[in-house]
């Protein structure tokens, strides 16, 4: 392996002299790479992953035509970088992916088939990977080499990870080979960890948090060091996009949420200042807690798989205590306010493996309050978070499931409805059936939309559905639901099947009608 | 309030003396039970219910002639016994009812929309319930009445149960007035269960269990005796039934699954006893026990919801060195068989409640090897737990997604095929599109019928069904399914829509042959 000089910045983050050592560029490290190789990289949302080393090989593969030749079973805690994996998509080199992506290449990759893709929880996904599931038709049972981004090795070669922990605590655990890209155009982010690895029945133990803030692990994630053919300086910060800003939809459903926590608390369910929340990705989740903002709690606290810049907001509005997650995933202007302000936010933030901020364990024990965005809901509360017509993948299950099967309350926010190509409202985000079931009836508390706020707790199916389609469903689709329903009831009822009414043969008929001629609102009468 | 003479036996089970002067008899407390009450049993499985005051409503609703008149809503862990509930179905008695169920009088009234039912994760129900969310609507946010079956009431008036603990603890928590079944019938469970009580939020606190024996509760479970508002003495077992025999299907399936807990032993992912073995009820899931019984394994235990008969003959082989539940439901000569040998099994057994043996805190810790059967898959791995026809309740979901999100093996047995009027394969087990679906395929790691054993780990949905036809499908429908699979992929593939294909307006023709002409061999071709 060629030697190579190491920066004054690379010296002052790694403290083991041996892990200089083999400091070395990207090209000295393409043979740990053949053709069929089982990877990981760390990175979750989009930060905290590698970006030197899957980038050369990126050239490399783009250079020497080797697309379709060069393919890799990729493992990832959940999305990498666009600038990565979904390059390598669109070079054809991710043969197989798991458990969760972003970037339109490598959708385009999975729903033409080119990349086997499997979709697993993000708690159990590192899980699993330790259980040796993913690697078990490999003689060696490991994958092949991990790659990890680092903002300083310590003393006694354990890393440091960036703005993610993600599952790459399991992904080392795992490693036959580890390529570390330490990199230094970021602060180094130690202290902002508790890293906490997975051990094996009989020999797991609790997991031992009762509060957001608690720490169970150590601030860095120990490592076999002579696993470690290469240390790469990296000087390329994460490469985020800006957020989408809060509309007048968003804003509504922010607002019946607000409304329905105060009525909690009012009814003595919740206490004053809530329970910590779990808040997805996308403006409507902005919008929520932008709401929480202009909002009279106090004393806030966050246990989320990702935090996002309107966090900073509610950090600085003095409303949000502590906050905790897998990932920090800011904008560009969320990172240099994050940056700039480090020495205050620090100690108000913690970043945990995905086996931990997704445990279902530390979730129900808390007594979360989870909200996430579907792709569709049925009139009965089960909910599609993944695949669109039930067979196009978007990015996967995340944690969606873990969070709202074990949250205090489950809430599912969506528009009521989204365009299609002919129609502003084409397309109606309640439906008879999902297509796709990712979250079942079992799991859901409530569902807002623009247009209200559905509290099925406790419901039967039937009154779910009325519930549903009074307050949820957009104007224009409430007549077309309720006549389905009406007639669903009707027909099941008097065939003794009535528990959960459904026209089985004809419940998809507003997809086809959206496939078939542009809009759900032409579906033709049950 | 009358007060009556005590027996010996009941003095015996009584230590508290001012409980002694609450004794009475059902027609005593009626007033307690206006219409439209909110009604708590004990009970689990079909034992440990209350036997004598149901049964004296029951009689005081017929002979009364006060069928649909006197309504209550009812709550209890999970099924209780047939000659309670469901004699209070056949009487309209039930308004509604949660979590799960067992009898043909309560599922037909489900489903022909006299009763609302609704199914929840069995160890969520109980928290759930405490948290307020199922008497939200009711002024003083409390059941009115809980009716509980005890073997024992001690000095501190704190209730030992009987062959079930299920949702006893927190019903009791959430009870305005309570009544006391003392079983004098039934030996005194002292000793047999590890009680534990359901905190809110933010103090609850980790559930400290990390081997099938560990006790972290007490014998008895306390109670407000203030609230109870009488006492009495009951002398009748357990109504249970003799237990269904396994088959040469149930065999097949058993022999599969021993084979692949082999493998998984011999490549290293299993300790060579397994690890907690959960198992539903029924014949399949006495063959996987029985088969068991004849395999090399030693040192094996248990972490389930009900212990059955055949836990007694694994007991008796030497095989079985411990088992914990959440109820006992044996057949009448399995109680006599237990009760003559109490002290040979006494010191092997423990019961918990249901939030405690179902928590997935403690499943994922332990990495528990769950087996359930489901009425369909789908060939992605989908599973229906509940719904015939998505529409037609049977039992509900019981604990099935608590062990099968959260074991570390997800086990689906079924035979391949069911009779339907006409055919005896009338049925197929495995179609296209589950019609309901509780367990989704982000859950299930094995799919085993007589014909095979799927094992879908880390694999994509196509290559999930492609092995699910192959390994599970019956041969007359392996045919069937893989044409739907080959049009389904073609048809999605070439749209850009093809990582899970479906034809989704013909999904459920299987469904419609079943319905309109008597056999899904009967369907169309796709």
């Amino acid at each position: 392996m060629a030697s190579r000089v190491a920066s004054a910045a690379l010296k002052a983050r790694v403290k083991r002299p041996s892990m200089l050592k083999k400091l070395c560029q990207p090209e000295d490290l393409l043979h740990h790479f053949p053709n069929g190789s089982y990877i990981g990289w760390s990175g979750f949302t989009g930060v905290g992953y590698p970006k030197r080393m899957p980038t050369y090989l990126a050239d490399h593969v783009e250079k020497n035509n080797l697309q379709g030749k060069l393919r890799y079973s990729l493992f990832v805690g959940a999305s990498s970088g666009a600038d990565t994996e979904n390059r390598w998509a669109a070079l054809d080199m991710i043969e197989r992916r798991s458990p969760h992506q972003v970037g339109k290449e490598i959708a385009k990759g999975i729903n033409a088939g080119r990349i086997k893709f499997f979709d697993k929880h993000l708690s159990q996904f590192p899980t699993d990977l330790v259980y040796g599931f993913f690697t078990k038709d490999k003689p060696s049972h490991k994958l092949d080499v991990v790659v990890i981004e680092a903002t300083e090795i310590k003393e006694d070669g354990s890393i440091v990870p960036g703005a993610s922990v993600g599952a790459s605590p399991e992904l080392l655990q795992m490693a036959d080979k580890i390529i570390i890209e330490v990199n230094t155009a970021l602060p180094n982010f130690d202290g902002l960890h508790d890293i906490t690895m997975t051990d094996l029945p009989p020999r797991r133990r609790p997991y031992l948090i009762t509060n957001v803030e608690d720490r169970i692990g150590t601030n860095s994630i120990p490592i076999d060091t002579e696993k470690v053919v290469g240390v790469i300086e990296c000087t390329q910060k994460d490469q985020t996009t800006e957020n989408t800003p809060a509309d007048d939809t968003s804003k509504a459903i922010a607002n019946h949420l607000i409304e329905f926590l105060e009525h909690e608390v009012s009814q003595g369910r919740l206490p004053a200042n809530l329970l910590p929340l779990q808040s997805g990705i996308g403006n409507i989740a902005n919008a929520v807690i932008g709401g929480l903002g202009d909002s009279n709690f106090r004393n806030l606290t966050v246990w989320t798989e990702v935090i996002q810049d309107t966090f900073l907001d509610l950090f600085d509005s003095g409303r949000l205590d502590f906050a905790t997650a897998t990932s920090i995933r800011f904008s560009p202007t969320g990172f240099e306010r994050f940056y700039k302000n480090w020495d205050n936010y620090k100690d108000k933030l913690l970043l945990r493996s995905q086996a931990v901020s997704n445990s279902p364990e530390i979730i129900r024990r808390l007594g979360v309050i989870g909200m996430n965005t579907p792709v569709e809901v049925d009139i009965y509360a089960h909910a599609n978070s993944t695949n669109v017509m039930g067979s196009r993948m978007l990015n996967g299950l995340g944690g969606s499931a873990d969070f709202l099967r074990n949250s205090k309350y489950s809430i599912m926010h969506t528009p009521s409805t989204r365009p299609s190509k002919t129609d502003p409202h084409g397309v109606s985000c309640i439906v008879p059936m999902c297509t796709h079931i990712d979250q079942t009836e079992h799991d859901l508390d409530v569902i807002v939309t623009e247009n209200g706020l559905a509290d099925v707790r406790g419901l039967s199916p039937r009154e779910r559905a009325q519930v549903i389609i009074d307050k949820c469903a957009h104007p224009v689709y409430r007549p077309i639901l309720q006549a389905y329903f009406d007639k669903a009831e009707y027909e099941c009822l008097r065939k003794g099947m009535g528990h959960e009414p459904h026209l089985l043969f004809n419940t998809f008929d507003m997809h086809k009608a959206l496939q078939e001629e542009g809009s759900m609102q032409k579906v033709k009468p049950w």
